[in-house]
């Protein structure tokens, strides 16, 4: 059950995939490097290796407990954060203007697939801390900002998010939290907040809560939200934590996975905040933490389906079952080697590091698209981000799902044994295609939203992008590269006919349609990535200035996404042009089981 | 989390698709008609829904307890197995000749269904039992039949299968247990036998064990198994339960999901045994037990999945959220208004009509290979049965790990959260394409025994059929019908391409294919099915003598299944055709995560 972080893999998608080199020449990254880049990773990797992953299964089987407030993660959590406080990985991807490191996103992306992948359960505190950076730099009050960020940068305090309320789930708008002004131009917030990630610990000496609610006569809906700063302590006159406001965890889920992460129901009863950002603009402060939110869920995805995938290949090397049909010496052979089992981890790896790739070039994306010296650059790579959000998050948890379904086929028999782990890690991912809005959400905001900005030209520049690809691979000295054109090619030409389609159809019919198409996008987008890695991985051969046995494994590889996965994408556009008449004309008595 | 047994789906599946009351002209079941199939399934229902659904949830959260050799399973499970006794449905499918109901396969396939989705875990048991009647009745000694058969036939005797060892999984041939011939004719049994299912409970009297062991000098591999009949109590003069036999349940495995049914590890300490059929020639009897028990795998997918989607169906009717594009009235609306989320239900709805019409399908046809008098014909439905029990078990088993997933998916975040009871589905299904030989060595068998017999007969006949309800569809008065031929036949066209490419195929090759062959052929012939119960449905809107509303229903389900899984069929050829050669020659360097 060990995990070693593929540190090499995740070089190779940020710097020869998400070119995150290119980064350097923007000017705010100016001791970025790959010898840096080499360095940051390779710690982040013992933290993850040899700190947070020994206690990813004791802490499924412990779990967490409340007693009189008081939640109590698994033992060693606590010692475990310590560590992650004074590596002060907290702030890795944040300005040093505000006591981060001043690394790009893209890297902050890499620490937190480590995390995710050694420990998911862990890993949430930290990525919901992220958020709140986020949320604060750019809504925060200078005064707020002084105060909170500093602490929260370095970990020693963590925050969370606080959206759900049991009537609104993905209609945020419905919530009923209430904010009175007090006379000191704080407010009193009320009400009960449910699913709230790391709620309550006892990792951090203080909690910072950033609340949705409702001001009094406030519109209805989502134009009268505002967002609250509300800490578990309230800092005195040091800034250190004082007096204990009035927000209690009252419940805690037992939820199917991630059962060291303390999933909370938080009261809050005249609890003292503060308002960030403007008075009913609640949803653009938490949009500016969604992109970064739902990326970093994305990258949970790829983490899991990492974790899995490692487990299930050494239970392959080792396992010993029958004659496989290729292979010498005395039977019984390794199951790695029945070409079925060796089929579905060759699908694992190349999906995982599809869903990889796409990640970090969003990141990367997200990083130039806050620092370009250019501005119509920025506005290109803002849009590929806006774009890819929404494939990144759903495409990529839908691979940690099936990533980690496959693990416990891998293992047969013993992946359906507790003990063994696999399970752990197909419970755990289920919650991603969930949170942060649902992956059915990401369907709608990619068709309804991401499609039509700017004209279309976001989805546009996207299939540009591929062709270039496309004409690249066809045109290499390379066979096995010209091979992968011809899948690439029929693949690009069903997302730009699904494209112009939804571009026509009208909303309900997109809507219809919406699930299907992000699928068929992150096939083609995902599979497009991979086909740039071979594109350097040639490079790397034809001048022999790299790994290159390791190129080659990544042209292989590729070839297995492209004759798999690639090559099924035109056959998903009839389902995408469905349409809302087949789903509703029939009525519900279509549904019923009768 | 209530359940009501479909019984109008069931019946539609049984006599419209699967042409079931075909079997009375064979004179083997004189009393079958609509009113019995009625009743039958009416009684199987309220058992069902009353008795077992509301010990489901309630049996995950106890599971069941191991002391001293002794399980206690779940808190109603033993009143429940005596209504179970009572009802006499263990003998339902048996003859009348061995004490049984004189039923067809098909009816015991359908009582299966409801048993596996009101209480899957329970459900396990008559399963195994059923397993156990067949073997005896094909390969046992007239005593013990007399002896054995009446007692498991009325379930007042439970039955288990021990094939699996440590070393021995997929590989049943590497098995150790031994067998020693005593001096009165029977044999001591030695060895440890694990993932026992029901090997040891507290719901029936007696338990016997069938049991694969070696005698001495038998040859290696699964050419020197014997089976042996192992009663946990010896019967005495009277064949009532005797002496203690020395099978011990020596540990419970604590697993990922179906807590209620108790997976034992057995130890066999020189405990009496009498062979069953002849010395070396236990495989022949195991697979006389594996397409029943691989069938009625199959139909657990079927249930489970039924389970989640009736759950996720009364969850979208009732949760409201958001404004659906197409709904009047005052938001938020129901989400079942939401295109996406009604598109999930229809897809999930139409994939688990497929999977259950593949499973009576098959059924029927064990029943005709059995009993039509007609020797040609009986060949010719051995073969279809043959042909269709690796797709029933491996895509129903699948259908159900993704309809269960969808389930949760439906509900939102309260689908990871334990009490909904969504997540107990999913992780109860996940067992399934694990057990009775992994979906991998379903799809192996399909391709490497199954394509082959009788020269590829099998596939031609199907392929015919299929032909004929596309041209039936194509001439149909109904547009709608017209419609489905459009989807049917390419999708036809490449189940052809990918069988013949498969015939020529190198067996590495074949092998390297046979996941996504299966699946192909998963999705075409549910598609059929489905389409000869549009069919059916038309010509109860033609002659009006039936359900009309019922009938559209159906050619609307079907036109979604149609234009969402037909319509991607052809584009699984090509990763049929992968070939070895793309995951073997680039060697294990390709998989490792560096």
């Amino acid at each position: 059950m060990s995990y070693r972080a593929p540190v090499q893999d995740i070089r190779f998608a940020l710097e020869e995939i998400a070119a995150m080199d290119g980064l350097k020449a923007t000017g705010a990254f100016p001791d970025l490097s790959g010898d840096l880049t080499a360095q940051v990773l390779g710690e982040a990797a013992k933290l993850a290796n040899d700190v947070l992953a020994p206690l990813n299964w004791p802490g499924d089987r412990q779990g967490c407990t409340l007693k009189d407030g008081k939640v109590t993660t698994p033992d060693g959590f606590p010692q475990a954060y310590q560590k992650f406080v004074e590596g002060g990985w907290q702030g890795l991807q944040f300005s040093t203007d505000h006591g981060g490191m001043g690394l790009p996103v893209a890297m902050g992306c890499a620490l937190m697939e480590m995390l995710q992948a050694s420990n998911m359960a862990f890993g949430l505190g930290p990525m919901l801390s992220f958020g709140a950076i986020e949320a604060l730099i750019a809504h925060g009050t200078t005064e707020q900002q002084e105060l909170y960020l500093p602490r929260i940068m370095t970990g020693e305090w963590s925050a969370t998010m606080n959206l759900t309320e049991p009537q609104a789930g993905s209609d945020v708008g419905a919530l009923r939290t209430k904010a009175q002004p007090n006379s000191d131009g704080s407010w009193a917030i009320s009400g009960q907040k449910i699913y709230i990630t790391w709620g309550e610990h006892d990792c951090a000496e203080n909690i910072v809560h950033l609340v949705l609610a409702r001001t009094p006569d406030s519109p209805a809906g989502t134009k009268g939200i505002s967002l609250f700063l509300v800490p578990k302590f309230l800092p005195d006159d040091s800034g250190n934590p004082g007096e204990r406001n009035a927000v209690t965890a009252i419940g805690l889920e037992h939820k199917m996975g991630i059962h060291g992460s303390p999933t909370c129901t938080m009261e809050y009863d005249n609890a003292t905040g503060w308002l960030v950002g403007e008075e009913n603009k609640g949803m653009a402060c938490m949009f500016t933490m969604m992109n970064s939110a739902r990326l970093n869920v994305g990258v949970q995805g790829v983490g899991i389906a990492e974790r899995a995938y490692q487990q299930a290949l050494a239970f392959a090397k080792d396992r010993r079952q029958g004659r496989a049909p290729m292979t010498q010496g005395e039977a019984p052979h390794a199951i790695i080697d029945h070409p079925d089992v060796r089929r579905t981890l060759a699908v694992m790896k190349a999906k995982i590091e599809a869903a990889r790739a796409i990640c970090f070039h969003t990141a990367v994306e997200a990083d130039y698209a806050e620092h370009h010296d250019d501005e119509e650059e920025r506005a290109w790579s803002k849009r590929r981000e806006d774009l890819l959000i929404p494939i990144a998050k759903a495409w990529a948890t839908d691979v940690g799902v099936e990533v980690t379904s496959l693990g416990i086929q891998v293992h047969g028999g013993m992946g359906f044994i507790e003990e063994t782990g696999a399970a752990q890690h197909y419970r755990d991912a289920r919650i991603a295609p969930i949170y942060e809005g649902t992956n059915g959400i990401q369907a709608m905001d990619l068709v309804g939203r991401k499609l039509a900005m700017a004209g279309g030209a976001a989805i546009r520049e996207l299939i540009e992008d591929i062709r270039q690809t496309i004409e690249d691979l066809a045109t290499s000295s390379n066979p096995d590269l010209n091979g992968l054109a011809e899948d690439l090619g029929p693949a690009c030409e069903a997302l730009e006919a699904a494209s112009d389609w939804m571009s026509k159809a009208a909303g309900e019919d997109k809507l219809s349609g919406a699930t299907a198409y992000l699928k068929l996008a992150g096939d083609v987008v995902g599979g497009w990535l991979l086909c740039l890695g071979a594109l350097s991985a040639q490079r790397i051969l034809k001048h022999g200035d790299g790994d290159e046995a390791y190129a080659r494994s990544r042209i292989s590889l590729t070839r297995v996404y492209a004759e798999t996965v690639l090559s099924a994408a035109p056959g998903l556009v009839p389902q995408i042009r469905l349409g809302a008449g087949a789903l509703f004309d029939p009525g519900e008595a279509m549904l019923e089981s009768a």
